[in-house]
């Protein structure tokens, strides 16, 4: 007997789509259901086999799903309280759901909004894995591979939801990890949206530098590296920050006071800091690449 | 007849025995012959076939020197005024001089320093490419291969010994631009210089954050590559961001503004101001992506 019984997607890109492709290919549903806004969108999973059948609402399928089924909100993390509203309209208690959203307060907030308080059978879920590319086409069944998906689930939370969810992950070949909602925020903050930010940040600065109009003939490839992530999609950014506004701001702050010392430092010449910063950041770099080779972990992640 | 009769590479780490396997590769030299502090260097790349002989003083050979000879100035950016002396006093004006230096102000002042003008047979160059190996042992002859020097001559520099520098680096593959000083320095201040410090700003920030013990058990792939240049070698860096210290500040506080906006964005839940800034640097980086993957440039660099 597979693992879920109907897993239906919300919201068929690249997130949706990639473990709906990976779950068909472990055998770990028996079937797969796509809900897309767009008609076009729910005839392309269909035709490129992702899902067996798809709707424009969930309202088409809402009545059929019992116990053992899976809906997984994979949309935009603006719109996941619309489709939270469609859940508690359409969707019985027994039916687990679960969201990829990347940052878990605001789904929280909206679970509570729509819901009063947040019900046992919704586990928040966060898989740390993505592709420069996006859409249904895009869909990948090695997506989550090797990556890791942290799911924060509330003392409400039921144990049985919560452990088909994490056996779905591990079905799609991911690596579980649990935490509470606070620290996945600040944790992703920190190691994700500061970072997108900055790239974000840097690359606009100079671009618009009317002194350097030429600037980007003269970088190399630490520069490639560095910048990369500032290709992600601006839309799913925008929504990001503005979900994860405080834990982004308190990162931002303390990255911009490191900054200014830094700077202090330069201007004084102070090579006591100087070396002393570059050589923890070093360190702790290289032993994070270490720890990263060892474990063979997440090597083709871009939205994350 | 060979491009350079004698070259002559002082300091024989990643640098100088990389442009010394290269020239030999191309058979574009008579003779090579490496300068290296330890004996124990000289040994190793007499050893290892990057040179066909080795001294610890550039007195040893200066007597030997001739036109049509080059001396290359591989050392640490800091170490450079110490070499220029050596040359002064025992290298002829008819010998080619150049170098590597990352930062091309401070080594102007330091040849005016040292010869009262800079002489005209000094050639100042950066070849922007490296790697995160260092050593003779690192000596790799294809790492200039499609990769970008700069050459920044001033007004006294003599044409044959600017052309016998830039025939010297097309010889080893790569592509020579030329610019002034001050533009170089700006330019590197802000493609190179800022977006390490600011790798290196944020792992130190991220490592001491004690409230995060394991964040970068939770970083993923983007994350590896916005940090991969806080790897790079301190002291190396040290010395960069001392002798281009004035550029490296008005990068900084150029960046740090903009950041400060984008933090504003952030906190005002600005959509506008968020999605322009996020789109803008998507476009540039894209636009940059699109030119290098034209190019086929810039492939490896690391230390750039």
């Amino acid at each position: 007997m597979p693992l879920i019984n109907r897993l239906v997607v919300v919201g068929v890109g690249l997130i949706g789509g990639s473990l709906a492709a990976a779950l068909r290919a472990s055998g770990a549903c028996r079937e797969i259901i796509g809900i897309a806004l767009d008609s076009s969108t729910c005839e392309r999973a269909v035709e490129l086999g992702v899902v067996d059948r798809a709707y424009t609402s969930l309202d088409c399928v809402s009545a059929e799903l019992c116990e053992g089924d899976v809906v997984f909100v994979s949309v935009p993390t603006l719109s996941v309280p619309e489709v939270l509203r469609q859940v508690r309209d359409c969707v019985s208690s027994e039916v687990t759901v679960t969201d990829a959203a990347s940052v878990k307060g605001s789904v929280l907030a909206a679970a509570e909004l729509v819901w009063g308080a947040a019900p046992s059978n919704f586990v928040l879920g966060h898989p740390i894995a993505g592709s420069e590319k996006s859409g249904v086409t895009a869909a990948n069944p090695a997506l989550y591979r090797n990556h890791r998906v942290i799911v924060t689930p509330l003392p409400v939370t039921d144990d049985a939801h919560l452990q088909r969810v994490v056996a779905m992950w591990q079905a799609a070949g991911a690596e579980v990890l649990s935490m509470s909602v606070a620290e996945h925020d600040d944790v992703l903050a920190a190691t994700s949206h500061l970072p997108h930010a900055i790239a974000y940040s840097l690359v606009d600065t100079l671009a618009h530098d009317s002194e350097n109009e030429n600037i980007f003939r003269y970088a190399a490839g630490g520069f490639r590296d560095f910048t990369r992530i500032a290709s992600s999609d601006p839309r799913m950014w925008h929504d990001i920050m503005l979900a994860n506004k405080e834990s982004v701001l308190k990162s931002l702050d303390l990255f911009s006071d490191n900054l200014a010392r830094l700077r202090e430092a330069v201007e004084a010449g102070d090579s006591g800091v100087l070396l002393g910063v570059f050589s923890r950041a070093k360190e702790a770099r290289d032993e994070f690449t270490s720890v990263m080779a060892a474990s063979g972990k997440q090597k083709n992640s871009h939205k994350d």
